[in-house]
């Protein structure tokens, strides 16, 4: 162990991940970005350490697999319009008007909203990702950044994309470099053949929308002329050493095993496809295929929380009902979507549970309250998902820091960022 | 104006409800427990009001319009089991050992849920009414309460229901009983039609499960002698004073206009028909009849949330989805449906808007957070909608009484209530 490397330790928590089939009330220390030791509980002396009293869960911080940080700004601009409308007359126009200074203070600011909701993680692919990964850094948040890729003739964005990845990937242990190509119906095919390629011979992992709304591969011009699991194949994106499908309304649920590949991994946004009307994905069919899927918000102009907890919800309860099986998509099958699965999505390896050497990567969330009444260890998972709420996490812990306790940022300046972000809506919006 | 009545002043507050198309910064004044003035903003002196600064929403409180309150004791039991098997084997034995102290206990847990979320009235049908009544005029709660009525062969539930009418209506202002049939499957045509006399004789509302799930109709042994219309007329039920029927998930979209009469209200539950694998209701068709629909979270058993907020949310975007189109259930629309449509329903006439001589039912919720940036007086409800959360209300006011402040319960113990039914829940599972 580094000397002087920050130690911190929770007394008496209740731990729950993705791998237990029962929360368990343990010690837990951490030492600089590290989970060191998980020990029963009441091993440590009182005093030194955060007090849980059996009454606060610590469990893995949620990954938000998919999003464009930035569109806080454009946060609700053009509510309940046809989707192509919204887009061309409200959505584009706007983004137009961005440049790094606004995007870096709309990404400050959804890094607030997901602290405080206890994400520690999150996926952005948008543009001027230099600033998006300053905000990060500044704020001490986990991520993984792609710059997205639409036309590129001359190649610019695929470089910017490289050299994001050359100044980011892996800076202080907290930021993941993938290539974002937008989807195949904005990247010509034989770009989307080379960005595959590079992503093999890089290593980087790669984000690309996937069959969100039922026109998308009909206006890719690709229909008839190969299926879009041929065309994964065939560009080789399939074989990309980490790649990350987001929104996969539109698969048809018989090719689901095509997909259940250590290397692949879907970000469902159940919210996103509800709210812009793309429709609902088939989740019961991904998860019975063994497909790993994560969650995500999208940008916030479409959802419009950054908040897992929303996602989480909504992924469990509507398939259920679409369905008409109350037994599909279990609690616990939620929050593995919602931890470790977003994380290897986004090629951590070593975040979403906990777990001695992973990351403490955590949440604290509080049990002692009225609508926890009846919790215990083996209830634990349900309680959260159906009953629990942003509202009841007390502490969000990235690589071992305490960024958000009680109400308040340790490294965040609440009250600056959001004017700012305020200044930067009312300028993008006077434009 | 009664001499000492207790008046409140509230300023500078963002003022919405169902009835605006734009929300308005005013100042509102309550003496008692009614709404007597509203101002421009900025007229009434600092110092002696609650001081909104324009960053404060004033809204109407919500109205959960189907529930069973004290099922907060029977939270998390038996999830995703299939209907029959959660019913029979996790939720009815435990429900036999209730008794009227566990029933008001598991009510008061529910109040707190409530009023911390917003929600100024609720609805009931349950049994040991009558402590529910207790409960709620201890925390000065607005409800509308029934009892509820299954099988009956020696019509003493129905004496009961009339007992609890004799006893609680109009009590304090905040109550309204009405009779509570529990469905056409469980109560006999007979004294279906009784019922319906009954309310037609004494002018008492009915609460009514309405085809909740696909199977009810066959259940009921009603299929192919009569439609479920022409069942609601031939038992007079369809001409009762005030008729608030729930769940409706089954009901024919094109029967729609039938049930567009002033004299009935659909309870809405779309998160509790999502989780027991019930479907998904036909809300745009109800809508586009000019039904007057209104929303509510069932019991805590099935949802499992009491947070109006969160059905906001579902019903507004499961729609949108479903049927593949982003202009359905608009953010207005939810909010009448939250607020002054479940008032009607269950009796209330002057409760859900923020009106001159309406009563003070309200809530305070803090637009001064991330999410809120970019909120402004044309699309507050769309960001109220699709952004807020029950954590963002600051006060609950009911009758003119703020019950609910600041995170703290000012007419009820959290802690006792809270200790209380925890102790209630062990009994109630140890047995």
């Amino acid at each position: 162990m580094e000397r002087g490397m920050m130690k911190r330790q929770y007394r008496d928590v209740v731990v729950w991940d993705a791998e237990r089939t029962a929360a368990e009330r343990c010690d837990v220390i951490t030492e600089g970005d590290r989970i060191t030791s998980i020990l029963p509980a009441g091993t440590l002396d009182s005093g030194c350490a955060y007090e849980g009293r059996g009454k606060m869960a610590l469990i893995p911080g949620f990954v938000n697999a998919h999003g464009h940080a930035a569109m806080t700004l454009l946060r609700g601009l053009g509510e309940e319009l046809p989707l192509m409308e919204w887009l061309q007359e409200r959505i584009w126009p706007v983004e137009n008007g961005l440049d790094g200074d606004l995007v870096k203070a709309g990404t400050k600011l959804a890094i607030l909203e997901m602290l405080s909701t206890g994400t520690t993680c999150f996926a952005d692919m948008y543009f001027f990702m230099d600033r998006v990964a300053e905000a990060a850094l500044e704020c001490g948040m986990r991520c993984g950044l792609s710059r997205g890729i639409v036309g590129d003739s001359d190649g610019s964005k695929l470089k910017e994309n490289l050299k994001l990845a050359d100044d980011f990937n892996g800076r202080d242990g907290l930021i993941n470099v993938q290539l974002g190509p937008h989807a195949p119906y904005t990247v010509p095919m034989e770009l989307m053949k080379e960005i595959a390629n590079t992503a093999k011979d890089t290593g980087l992992g790669v984000q690309l929308h996937w069959l969100e709304t039922s026109s998308e591969w009909s206006i890719s011009g690709l229909e008839g002329k190969m299926t879009p699991e041929d065309y994964l194949a065939e560009t080789g994106m399939i074989d990309v050493p980490n790649l990350l499908l987001a929104h996969c309304v539109w698969i048809r649920p018989q090719e689901s095993a095509f997909y259940a590949r250590d290397n692949v991994t879907f970000a469902h946004n159940p919210k996103s496809n509800l709210k812009l009307g793309s429709g609902i994905a088939p989740l019961p069919a991904y998860l019975k295929a063994g497909v790993r899927v994560a969650l995500g918000t999208d940008g916030a102009a479409s959802n419009n929380r950054l908040d897992i907890w929303d996602e989480l919800r909504f992924a469990a309860l509507t398939q259920k009902g679409v369905n008409k099986d109350p037994t599909l998509v279990a609690s616990a099958e939620a929050l593995r979507m919602a931890t470790v699965n977003g994380a290897i999505g986004l090629g951590f390896r070593d975040v979403g549970l906990i777990k001695e050497g992973y990351r403490a990567d955590m949440i604290l969330i509080d049990l002692d309250q009225p609508h926890y009444v009846g919790w215990d260890c083996e209830n634990l998972s349900g309680f959260l998902v159906y009953a629990g709420s942003s509202s009841d996490v007390k502490g969000t812990v990235v690589a071992g820091k305490m960024l958000y306790q009680d109400g308040d940022f340790v490294f965040a300046d609440r009250k600056r960022i959001t004017e700012e972000a305020a200044e930067a809506r009312r300028k993008l919006t006077a434009r």
